[in-house]
Order: structure tokens, then C-alpha cells, then sequence
């Protein structure tokens, strides 16, 4: 990454804003001025051809009129002015150009776009935007942006893909407390993108969380990539869920795709903490600023009331942090700080009568004791209490504990006492929310980012089981005839050819043949109609299973072949499939879609009615660890039946798993080739015997 | 209910403080200082023996030395002196009890309070409490606890089991801007309950909401049946979801009941909306308390930001009522109010141009437009426009649409002027919210108030079908052999004396009898143990199904026999069950618990892994109607499979919600006698072919 110029970019040292205005009201003259109030410390340079100083700036005609160097231009000029500044700021040298005009690709003019980066790249300038609000920084103190003012102070920084929810958000961070360092408006992407700013944002000394506000990705695969190596904690909250829609595909897994599941799976396999709404953004992206990650499942939680306490029980489990009895020693010491109705049990109920000595104790104790991984202390406000001297005792209790790589998060219900009190913490550095429910959402924050620190870094499954020329020759043949699906049996040849296991099969002409194939896999067998105009075949009286002998098999030609000709007259029949019948085994699915973010994406679920009725899967972009297919069999909620229920033995995971490596390596292998594909069912034995793919379909890329 | 004597309780016209006090920060110089604070215009009578006067009160010995009548006494005195002052006051007439005072039922004083209760209602009044923060009432300016002033305004009124959440609660109205008409703190209910206040706050003129926090309902049937007939809205925060945890049971139903969810399947049988937290419980008494119920499923959102616009949509689709797009002539209309940019689809983006005319001409329109059921209007603040003008014109739109039964919803992303735009709002009567979603799951509240409302007071089924006098002659025989367990048989001859449609089934001692029984039923038939001591047929080998001929029959009992002997030497065995194989069906699963809140309870659910893996069940407290036993078929997730899924014809539900509500009514009126009881399966067949009851359990209340 050119982190010279993205530098100048997001921190110039020196800005011209090209097209600032003498007109209050205009976005060219805010611009400037908000340079001027927020303080900013560089030079600035106005560019307008028609005024000689605007609010005590001097004006210039052109940047190449500038004498002293510039880092970046901000434009607010109109769209058909753009291109011939780009060359002015490209001789001038300057680095980075944050185009907050409008009517690029948004209004439908993409290839403008797109000759306006190839222009700014011709120089080694990069673009923010275009169709932005602009880039707000307050260690920089630098409001380089139409937004009214910079934001509350924080250690997080947001970049957002809306600019009319980033100057909300702006304002909405002193009414909630919750502050930035820095205010990132990312617009239409047009060069720098998702991956860029996290990247960037990842070593700059000013920021401790990277917070993002997600319409779509533009390159979903190298997002995942540079968000899997950040060191910091990044939180997004991913908006459109419900508007992509699962698309028409000619496949199961495409039908049950839909972006929405894709994203949720890449970013968790890019290490990406989901928010579920703009307060959870807000407030997870606090907790991950502040607070080091919870490092284990043990968490107390502390309150001088039970309904808080039950509250904040009941989150925790909906978190997925559920609540343990203290050791009978923490209970012990606990209620050493409470009247006899208190409970020394998790949570830890101080009582009404709880005032700062007892807070300060037991948080002190608490957050000392290696039981403990993570405190979440609750207070109600009370008339005998003062909450700033609760809020001090709790300060105190953490510091003097010395444990600083034990989080801790804080709710109070109260008035504007409380909420002051609660600024304080945050002030203070310790996160402090108005409901104790989000307390609870916080911690889990903060154990959702250990457990991605754990899981990071995860290499793809590595096989020598790929024979590449095998699987194209198959595939230019089909294309050689036109088709964009193969059939079974091909598909099969594709499958084998990258390891995975499939039933034998032998495609069979006439019925002498499927005798002499029969014999040769050994009874019993299954009988399947090969036809690309016949993907249904069951529907088409296609298939006979259990075929016993000989006699079985003419007759099974013989009715095979009069219902497929009675289900398309005209169809193109390759034949019948000769197939080894696998035994009984539990049934799942295997698919991919060539997803158009992410890539080539494998879907993982259990046959039948888990997919069809119940859409129990889950999705993983391609490649993956071993470790992380595991991890997709514990994602589905019947991943029971894969360690055994009723009495049956636990599934060959370990085979299992293998396998939806070697199909997520095909597929990631044959990404120009593949367009869709599954395999369905995959015949699951218990530990120690492995599986059988005993159907595949392969819909290949249009070229 | 004696509404007279709760008038006095919760409005009272005069009220006496026993335990007054002269020293700042106890709790009876607190009680009578918040009286004079908020200004209360009845008779206040301080009770001190020895204070002259306090707070400028004149003070009494007794109750008895006031002259003039008392409604309520507020009592602050320690728990031993409460019982002697309970005669005093009534002897004096007084109506109802506020008791402050704790220690009773809260640390074990169960008999105490009980002899309280009693000596109570011996003189006619009325108990609130004890271990309560007192009453709180804006409308009566009667802050009649130590709670430290009267809430923000408002027309909802909350019921609290928690006094320092009340508290809590109390003062974060303010910094919510959302208020309350009167906090009733409700302490250890050991009188007036959820019901009592339910049924009162109905009638109270100043209550356009029930809003409660619940830990635990005392008599939860008598709660639901109030609350179903209740006029007003009702939501609630049902906290403790995850303390009761999975009971160990005799049953499936039993292990898969809980507590949470009995609660929530009353709760929806009651009408009471669920608040998923306290912020929830805020937002949704806000939006019940100021607007009329959502009357359809169109929704418009207008937003003059994409960004909120797509989280609005997320929104919508999160909380059940997706967007569709208006109609085209909507369309038409409301392109007139936006530049060309902008799109007349749902959400409707005015963009970031749209000033107060562009607001109030599409409000207006789009309000009155008879395509919309509900209108949620977003706003992102912006420097160029007012937070306060949009506000107005928001509110101006609205009004002037004449359509005073159509819910609008709204939200404001900003700072401190939107934040003042929005209490505007607020106390003009349009809840509005500082983030889109919220102002989305608002409206979705209002949808399920008018979903409650179509299906409430639905008249239980109602059948002649029931053979009390026989079930119990079943019953008392098992009593008189000291068992808890029904036999297959009996069980079966209990459902069947109420209707429910069982297998055929007899009870063989021999081979002989076993072939009889057979010829006579018609084979295929299944043969089953019959033991008390022999709960689980399958594992100890005592079933075998599809016995063909005379000769399975003779073999299959030899062989049952002597695995059952193996399974338990001494095993008390009453024969074999030959029984009538019925074909096969879709398997569900029937259950009853018997609550100890609100007493028989129906499970339903599909069978084997659904219910064993999935957990995938529901229930409903007995008895209920046909409709809301068809109800219960859509809210399990396996749903579709009853509907008829992969080319199979949609099962017989009609049929099956008439056996759910035989079932209901059999342990409805067995409930003294049936603790827990299964039918499972039950094997549901192809529309108008009915269903089978092929197994049956019942285990008997303890006596």
C-alpha cells in the first residue's frame, strides 16, 4: 500500500480547496471555513479565479499558482470541471484528491468515474470519493468537510459509506458521548476503498478500533484480506441485508444464498465484529476502543439492584457470555461489602445500600481476582448515592487493581447525574452505557474480538489432490457442445479429479452395457438417467435405486428411458448411469456460488428438510483452514446430528471437513470456469469411514 | 375488583405517612417531603408519636386521631410494628395499604406477611407491597414514595416488580424525554398483583398504556385473563429468562418447557406485547401511549438520507413488516418533492436537499394516501436544514391529513437540535427516535397491537367429547396401585375418553390372547411391553413393529418377554399391547406441563429431530380455541412440512388443531390428576384423512 500518499490523503500537512467560495451557504465556502474553525494547523489554499482572499485566506488561480507544496486538494466544484483540475493537482504533485462533488458513477456516470481515476493514478494521486462529505480528524484538527463540526473526541475512527448518516453521526456523537478521532466519508469508492482505510487506519497512532458503516464492498476478497491482518479491533455494521434478495439461480445454493449470509460469513472470516444497529455500532465500537479483549468466559457482574442484575443475566446468556456461581472464596470476600439480604452469586447484588466503599471493595477485589476475565458493574441511581462518587469508586477499584488487560464495562440507570457520571467514566476511559443489557453487549464485544484474535490467520487447507488438466478437458468438452451445465457423471469426473470422494459410476448406452457395469461395481446399484435437458431427474421418473440383479437392471433401462422420453421427447439422452449405492449415511450439502463481492463461496448444510424447509446453512468464501470447515459444522443448528443423537455415533467431521476443503480448492481453482455447483447428497458414515459424494451438478461460467 | 377500594390505594384522596419522620434522609421524612414537593392536594396526616409537626404537617399519634378521612396509609415503620398499625388503620376506614416497609416474603418472613394480608382484607383493605418504593402519579401531582421526584410526563403508566429500577427508571424519563402518567412499585405482590393494577390502570383516564416490568407473575392465569380483555395496549419486560432454566423432568415437554417460554406463549395469549429490553420497554410505551395501532402492512418510509433509508428497510424486514414499493400513482405524487436524483420508491429519498416544504408536502400527502397504513418519517440533520423545521412540518403534514387513526413513526440522526426537534415531537404527541430502526420497531409494536386486538377474546373450544367419570376410574385404579405412571393402555383409554383419536390397542397376557387380539385388529400390527417399571419400550428391546402373520405374533412375544426380563429382572409386567399399526404419518409431538405460574400447558411440536435437536416447539397455556391452535402450527420454524414440502400434499391441520384442543381440554380438566403427559407420536395424514395418536403418556400429580 502507498501509505506515503494515503497520509496525505487523511492527515495532509497542506490542502487547497479547489473551488472555495466567497458565498456562505456553498459548500466551497464551508469547507474553507470549517478548516478555519476546527483549527487546522497546515497550509491552506483557496483556489478561485475570481476572489483575491476568502475569510482572511488568500485565493489563488489555479493550484499551480501555490509556491509551497500541497498534500491534498479538496474539490467542491462542479462534475464537468473535475478532469482538467486533475491535471493541474497531478503537475502540482499533490498526493491525494478528496472529490466531495457529486454526478459520477452515483448518477450513472461510471466510465467519467473511471477516466478520472486512470488520470489521478497517471500522476500517483489517489481519490477519496467522489460524491463525499469529506475526511473529518481531531488530532489533526483538521474538518476537511462540509460537516458542521468535528466529532466528540474518541479512539475509534469510522469510515461510512453514507455521507448523510456520517454528518448525523457527527453531531450524534455529544449527544450520546460516544467520540471519534476520525470521520472517514468513502462515497463511491472510485479508488480508495473499504481496504484501503482499514489498512491505513490500521497503523495510525490515533485510532484503537477502526468502525465502519457498510453499504457493499467493491472487492470483497482483498477487504477480508487486509481486515484478517489489522491488529486493531474492526466493527461494522453492514445496512442492506434485505435488499439484494435471493436472486433466481439454477441451483440450490444460489437460491439460498443472498448477500446477506455471505457478508455475515466473510466477516467473520475477516475477523470483523458485527454490529446490529447504529446504538450497537456506537456502543461496541466504545468497548473495543477503550477496553483490552475478554480474554476468557468468567464474567461478574456487580449491582446494588436485583432487576438490574437479572437484566443484565439475562444478556449475558443472550450474548453468548453466560453467567457462572463465583468460587465459594470470591463469595466469601464479597460478602465481606454487603448487608446479609445482598448475594455474594453471580451477579453479585450489593443492595440498595451500596455506596462508594462497597463499590470500590468489590470492584477492587474483583477485578484483582484471577477468577474473574471480565467485570460488568451495574448501578441504579438511589437518593442516598451520589453516581459521580460511584463512578469514582469504580475508576479507583479497576485502577488499583492492576490488572490492565481486564476488561470492564459499566451501566448506569439513573438521571442526569448518572449520565454525567457516566461521561466521566468514559472520559476515564472505561465504557458506560444507560441500559445494563448493553453493558452485557459490549463484554461480548470484547470476547467476540479474543475469540477472532484466536482464530486469525488461519492458512488454507493445502492438498496435492488437484488434477487441473483432467477437470478442464472435461469442462472444454462440454463447452465444445454448447453446454453450460456438465452432466452427473462429468460433474463427478471434476469432482474426482480434485480429490473428493464420489460414488463409482459408469455411464451405460444400451442395457447389455449396463449389465456388464452393474457386475463390475457389484449389487446393488443405482440407476440415474444422464441428460443435460434433464436436471430433475427424480421428477422425471429418472432414477431407480436398489437395483438387485440383472433382470432388475433390463427392467430399470427399460422404464428409465420410457419416462424420460415421456417427460422431454426431445431431450438429449447421453445414457444411463451406472452407480455404486452407498449405503445409508447422514445426508448433506455441499454447494458453491461464484458470489459477484467475494468469489467463489461454498455452502455447507444438512440434506433435505434442514435446507429446503428450515435453510439451515452456512457459508464460507473459499479457501479455508480445516480448522474453519469444522467451525461451519457447529455454525448450522443441526450440528448435533453430526456429533451423534438418538444413540447413533458421532459423523467422520474430520473426513467431513476435509472434503468441503478439497471442494472449497476446486472451486476457488476453477473460479473462471465454475459458475455454480453442488454436491447433493454427500453421504456422511460415522468416525473413521469417511463419506461418498453421491450426486454432483457443475453449471458452468458463461464466456 | 374492588376498584373503589384500589382508587384509594393508587389515587387517594388523603393519605396518612406512619412512620413519619423529622430527620432528613430517612425514609419517612423522604416519603413526606416528596408529598409536599409535588405539590399534592389531598390531606396529608404525618403519624409520629413523638413529633408536634414535620415539614410544616401537623403530626399524630394514631390514625385514629385524624378527624377527617383517610384513603391511603404510606407505611415506613419497621416490619414488627406493621401488624398493630394494621388494625389502627383499619379501624379508621382507610382503603389501602402502601407498605415500604421490607422483610417479610423477600427474606423468608413468608407467614408473616400472609397473617398481614389476612388481617388486611378481614377490615377490607387493600395491600401494595410490601418492600416497595411507594406510588407515583403525575396526573394526582402524588409522589407517594421515596422515589426522588415525579417522572417525566407522560400517558403510558408502568408497573415495577423492581423498586431500584423504578427508581432508576424514574430518573431517566428526563434524560429519555420519554415519560410515564404514574410508576407503581409493586414489590412482593402480596396483594394487589400484575392483575389487580392491570385491571385498574384499564380504567384510569389517564393511562394510554400498561407498560410492566415482570420478574414473575403470582397467578398467571388470572394475569392473562385480565389482560385479554384489557382495552388499552399492554407491553411488557419479562426479565429472569434465563434463571429458571430446563427442569428435570420425567417428560420431554417437561425438559423443554422453562420458564421464558411459557411466558412468552402467555404473553401472546394475553395481548401483551414483549419488550426485548429496557430501552425497548421505553420506546414501545411511547409509540402504544401516543399512537393508534398499525391497521395493515403497508408501511411508507420517507428519509431525505440513503443511508438511514436502507437501515429503516433492515429494520422493517427484522421486525415483520417488510417494505413494499407504493403504488405508481404514489409515485407521481411524491416526485414532485424531490430533485431528480432522489427515488419515489420505498424508502422514499427526498435526498439531502429537502427542506421543511419538501417534508411537509410528502408527509402530508403520503399520510392521507390511502395505499399507506403507517408512515415512518427519517431525517438526517444536515447544515442546511432545521432540525426544529422539519419537526413542525413533520407534525403540520400529518395534521392537516385529517387521518387521525393512521400511525406515523419517527426518527432523527443528529445533536443537540435534533435531539430538541425530537422532544418537540414527543410532547406533540409523534414518538420519535434517535436512531431509524427504533422508529422502526415502533411501528412494528403498533402492528402487533392490532394483530392482538383481531385475535383476542378467542372463546376456548368447546366439545361434548369428554368422559370424565371414566379418565378417573383409570386414574384411581393406578392411584390405588400406588403408581405415578399411566400404563400405554391407560394412558390411551384417558385421551380416549376425551375424544383424542388413539390406535387400537389391547392388552394380551399370553400368546393365545396376543393372536386373537391381532386377528381381531387385522395385521400388520406392533407389539408392545406393558410396564410401570419399563418407561423406555425401545432401549430395553420391548417393541416390535410390523408383525405380518399368527407366526410373528407367537415369536414376537416369546422375545419381548425375554428382553424384558433381561432389561429388569424383577419388573412388574402387565402383558404385551397389540396394536393397530397405523400407516405412516408426519410425526408431531404433543405435551402438557402443569405450570406452577399458570397451571396446564400444551406443547406442540414436530417430531423426532425437530424436537429432540431443534428444539423447534411451542406452547400454549389450556384451554384456547381452534384458531389459536392453528396458531401454534406457524410458529414453530418446521411449519412449511405441515403445509406439505417436496411435492407431498399439505397434512390434515384442521384435524390436528381439533386434537390439540381435546388435548387442552382433557388436561385443563384433569388438572388435579395430570402432572405431565405426551402424545408421541401422533401421525398426521394427508388433508380430511385425519390423524393417529400411536403412543400415550401420562404421569399423575402426586397426591
Amino acid at each position: 500500500m502507498d501509505i506515503e500518499n494515503l497520509n496525505g490523503l487523511l492527515r495532509p500537512k497542506s490542502v487547497a480547496v479547489i473551488g472555495a467560495s466567497a458565498t456562505p451557504g456553498k459548500i466551497g465556502h464551508t469547507v474553507l471555513l470549517n478548516l478555519k474553525e476546527s483549527n487546522y494547523q497546515g497550509g491552506i489554499y483557496p483556489i478561485n479565479p475570481n476572489e483575491q482572499e476568502i475569510l482572511g485566506f488568500k485565493c489563488y488561480q489555479s493550484v499551480l499558482d501555490v509556491k509551497e507544496p500541497i498534500d491534498a486538494a479538496i474539490l467542491t466544484i462542479p462534475a464537468k470541471f473535475v478532469m482538467d483540475t486533475v491535471d493541474q493537482c497531478g503537475k502540482k504533485g499533490i498526493k491525494g484528491l478528496i472529490i466531495i462533488t457529486s454526478g459520477f458513477s452515483e448518477v450513472g456516470q461510471v466510465e467519467l468515474e473511471k477516466d478520472l481515476v486512470a488520470k489521478a493514478r497517471g500522476y500517483g494521486m489517489r481519490i477519496l470519493g467522489p460524491n463525499i462529505v469529506g475526511v473529518l480528524s481531531n488530532s489533526d484538527n483538521f474538518n476537511g468537510s462540509f460537516a458542521p463540526f468535528l466529532p466528540f473526541k474518541g479512539k475509534g475512527s469510522l469510515v461510512s459509506q453514507s455521507g448523510a448518516l456520517l454528518i448525523g453521526i457527527d453531531a450524534a456523537t455529544y449527544m450520546r458521548g460516544i467520540g471519534f478521532d476520525k470521520l472517514i466519508s468513502i462515497g463511491n469508492m472510485s479508488d480508495v476503498d473499504f481496504a484501503d482505510t482499514i489498512e491505513w487506519l490500521d497503523q495510525d497512532e490515533n485510532t484503537s478500533c477502526i468502525s465502519l458503516y457498510i453499504e457493499g464492498f467493491k472487492d470483497g476478497r482483498r477487504t477480508i484480506e487486509v481486515a484478517r491482518k489489522a491488529k486493531k479491533p474492526i466493527v461494522a455494521l453492514k445496512s442492506g441485508v434485505s435488499a439484494h434478495g435471493a436472486a433466481a439461480a439454477a441451483s440450490h445454493t444460489g437460491s439460498l444464498a443472498g448477500a446477506a449470509k455471505i457478508y455475515k460469513s466473510a466477516f467473520s472470516q475477516a475477523g470483523i465484529i458485527q454490529a446490529e444497529d447504529l446504538d450497537n455500532l456506537f456502543d461496541r465500537t466504545l468497548a473495543l476502543s477503550q477496553q483490552p479483549p475478554l480474554k476468557g468466559e468468567n464474567i461478574l457482574i456487580l449491582t446494588n439492584g436485583g432487576g438490574v442484575g437479572v437484566l443484565g443475566t439475562d444478556a449475558a446468556e443472550k450474548y453468548g457470555i453466560p453467567l457462572k456461581f463465583a468460587p465459594e472464596d470470591v463469595q466469601e470476600e464479597l460478602k465481606k461489602h454487603m448487608p446479609d439480604f445482598g448475594s455474594a452469586k453471580n451477579p453479585v447484588d450489593l443492595t440498595g445500600m451500596a455506596g462508594n466503599d462497597w463499590y470500590f471493595e468489590t470492584v477492587n477485589f474483583s477485578h484483582g481476582h484471577k477468577w474473574v476475565d471480565g467485570l460488568v458493574v451495574l448501578y441504579c441511581e438511589t437518593a442516598m448515592t451520589d453516581p459521580m462518587g460511584i463512578a469514582k469508586a469504580i475508576k479507583d477499584g479497576v485502577d488499583k487493581s492492576g490488572k490492565a488487560d481486564k476488561p470492564v464495562t459499566v451501566s448506569f440507570v439513573g438521571g442526569e447525574r448518572s449520565e454525567k457520571a457516566m461521561h466521566w467514566l468514559v472520559e476515564n476511559g472505561i465504557p458506560a452505557y444507560a441500559a445494563p443489557d448493553k453493558a452485557l453487549n459490549a463484554m461480548a464485544a470484547l470476547r467476540e474480538y479474543q475469540l477472532i484474535r484466536e482464530t486469525a490467520n488461519n492458512e488454507p487447507f493445502v492438498t496435492n489432490k488437484a488434477d487441473r488438466s483432467m477437470a478442464l478437458e472435461i469442462i472444454n468438452k462440454a463447452r465444445q457442445d454448447n453446454r453450460t451445465s456438465l452432466t452427473e457423471i462429468e460433474a463427478k469426473e471434476v469432482f474426482k479429479a480434485y480429490g473428493l470422494p464420489v460414488t463409482q459410476i459408469r455411464l451405460s448406452t444400451n442395457e447389455d452395457e449396463a449389465v456388464k457395469f452393474a457386475k463390475e461395481i457389484g449389487f446393488p446399484i443405482v440407476m440415474k438417467i444422464v441428460s443435460p435437458d434433464i436436471l430433475h431427474k427424480s421428477d422425471a421418473g429418472g432414477v431407480k435405486v436398489n437395483v438387485k440383479d440383472e433382470q432388475g437392471v433390463r427392467d430399470a433401462f427399460k422404464e428409465i428411458m420410457k419416462n424420460a422420453k415421456a417427460y422431454k421427447a426431445d431431450a438429449n439422452i447421453h445414457g444411463i448411469v451406472i452407480q455404486e449405492m452407498a449405503p445409508w449415511g447422514t445426508e448433506v450439502i455441499l454447494g458453491s456460488v461464484n458470489d459477484p463481492t467475494f468469489g467463489p463461496t461454498v455452502m455447507f448444510g444438512l440434506g433435505g428438510i434442514f435446507v429446503e424447509v428450515l435453510k439451515d446453512v452456512t457459508f464460507k468464501v473459499a479457501p479455508f483452514s480445516k480448522h474453519q470447515a469444522l467451525g461451519m459444522m457447529s455454525e448450522i443448528k443441526a450440528a448435533p446430528i453430526l456429533s451423534g443423537v438418538r444413540g447413533e455415533k458421532p459423523r467422520d467431521r474430520e473426513m467431513l471437513a476435509e472434503t468441503i476443503c478439497l471442494y472449497a480448492n476446486m472451486i476457488m481453482d476453477l473460479k473462471d470456469e465454475i459458475s455454480e455447483s453442488d454436491a447433493n447428497p454427500v453421504l456422511v458414515y460415522e468416525e473413521g469411514k469417511g463419506l461418498k459424494v453421491a450426486d454432483a451438478r457443475i453449471i458452468l461460467k458463461k464466456k
